[in-house]
């Protein structure tokens, strides 16, 4: 008999997640019923949105409830299957969460083509990070050629390529990053014309210096004191796509608003936030839109591949302090 | 020889402006020269705008600064006229400013019919403020019909346009003001469904009880924590849009910034910023509308006159404290 091992939620964090708040349960790998497919999962997503899902009260998803198994994107092997559309040896992706072994449904699986791109790769620039990084820009900011594009998160998954599809339009694009390595990364590998290090830069100081006219489109992955220095350099119609507050997830009694928010009034902009899974029906778009980019080697990928579903906790927490560097994602 | 009397700034205000701030001076009435028109200025407009020309610093439109005559939209009679499209007895609209006597370059007034409505409504309704509410709800907020609509400052010129235009257009509209007495005339005198006294009542909970599926459009004349509790209320979609915060601007330093802007992310909604003059060469469309709007009785206009320019500073504070209730403006 083979074991299924998951991790539970044990208890709603209060801040960042400490290891009480997870539970790894060892049981029988379940058998699929019709219509369902037995996955083993290779890789889980760790996404900054999971901060989200574990607190209380639906927010645009239903919480993660105490007791059960994690919520996460992942990648895998079909190894049983109940319904005629997936054989074993499928690789898929789907909400596998954090577990081995997933049982899902047929129709809230799908196949993906291992020979396109690592398997890695389907969490991150062909996945959920990629479709967000995509309509962010070019929907919910209303992208225009020649915009000067501003994004923090800068070298995650989602910020690198905002800034690559940004560059590759013909865009002047400053990323915000924290560090020398991961702002070195932007500008040598990824071809961003500069990056901001939060950590030793004064990131007020270097976006007047960097966008002397200001931005049109500021992506915000991070809220905080970054999105108010952004605020204070906004041109004149300027769209905020406000992405994420990873800077603010764990301490939502206390988040800090922006307090310039009125320079929205002043420069005549606008900040404007969005769920990526309403843009699912327009998704193979992005896909076909991504995959040429890359194929042509115009977007490149950063994965961080950390290893063992014990290690969940610790592989969370570095989306928060900052230690991981691309997209972040665990190798059961 | 006749005499001029104005208010210049003396000082820059740090908060609430005092009468320190201001200095009335005498000075005999000027000539006009070629392409000059000389206004007795009858009625200037009062607005929270002004709290912000008197800072440091370029906004959307240059300071005023130290010992210059404080800026106002105004009313009044050309009694001297060098230009051939003006002429003594004239009635006139334009920035004529807080003095008792205007020398402006014809080019920069506009003639106006004492005939349709008294003259301080062509500083409200027929003005700046009527723009303000017509532009911001119809074109920022995106206005469908059947939107729910909430606006803060519900009694003041731009608020009690902005829900008199919602409600002619078939829409639910939720004021928020201060006050029983203000509160009352906007259900009872211009129609409203409800209106919210932040003074009394608990506004999150009434805008709960109001709104129960939330808000398409909050108009926001206030910030602060009305806004809080309106980005708590967003159905999806919903536009903010943003056109004061009264409650902040004697508070820059210390602004309060939404701490909840990631509603939102959540709703998929967005928060707009907008300047009226950016409007300048549409408002012969709002000023035919909100015309045979108010000639059919559909819309109602209160002015709040107060007496004296020597009173200015003192009448300037009642935007801020609430005391006014209407369109504030003095006469000269």
């Amino acid at each position: 008999m083979t074991i299924r091992r998951s991790i539970h939620l044990a208890k709603r964090p209060a801040g960042l997640p400490d290891n009480d708040c997870w539970e790894l349960r060892e049981t029988p790998v379940p058998v699929p019923g019709t219509g369902e497919v037995l996955v083993r999962v290779e890789y889980i997503s760790l996404d900054p949105a999971m901060r989200g899902w574990i607190n209380e009260g639906r927010s645009y998803i239903d919480p993660v409830n105490i007791g059960d198994v994690m919520r996460a994107g992942g990648v895998g092997e079909v190894i049983a299957s109940q319904d005629a559309s997936f054989n074993p040896g499928d690789k898929v992706a789907g909400t596998l969460n954090v577990q081995t072994h997933a049982i899902i449904a047929a129709k809230d699986l799908q196949k993906i083509d291992p020979a396109i791109a690592p398997l890695p790769r389907f969490l991150g620039g062909l996945g959920m990070p990629g479709m967000t990084a995509y309509f962010g820009l070019l929907d919910v900011g209303a992208y225009k050629p020649g915009d000067v594009v501003v994004v923090s998160g800068a070298s995650g998954a989602v910020g690198a390529l905002v800034g690559q599809i940004a560059k590759l339009k013909g865009s002047r694009v400053v990323g915000i990053a924290g560090g020398k390595d991961k702002c070195d990364y932007c500008v040598n590998d990824l071809g961003f014309d500069a990056c901001i290090d939060y950590k030793s830069e004064n990131v007020l100081k270097k976006l007047r210096e960097q966008c002397p006219g200001g931005m049109d489109i500021y992506f915000d992955n991070v809220g905080g004191e970054i999105l108010e220095a952004c605020l204070a350099n906004l041109k004149r119609g300027a769209r905020i796509v406000i992405c994420g507050a990873v800077s603010q997830y764990n301490n939502m009694a206390a988040m800090h608003g922006p307090r310039n928010y009125i320079q929205l009034l002043i420069n005549r902009a606008r900040m404007e936030g969005f769920v990526v899974f309403d843009y699912a029906k327009r998704y193979g778009e992005a896909q076909r839109d991504i995959a040429s980019w890359m194929a042509a080697g115009e977007v490149k990928f950063k994965e961080d591949v950390q290893e063992g579903i014990a290690r969940f906790p610790d592989v969370l927490r570095m989306l928060f302090t900052g230690e991981n560097f691309g997209k972040l994602v665990l190798k059961l």
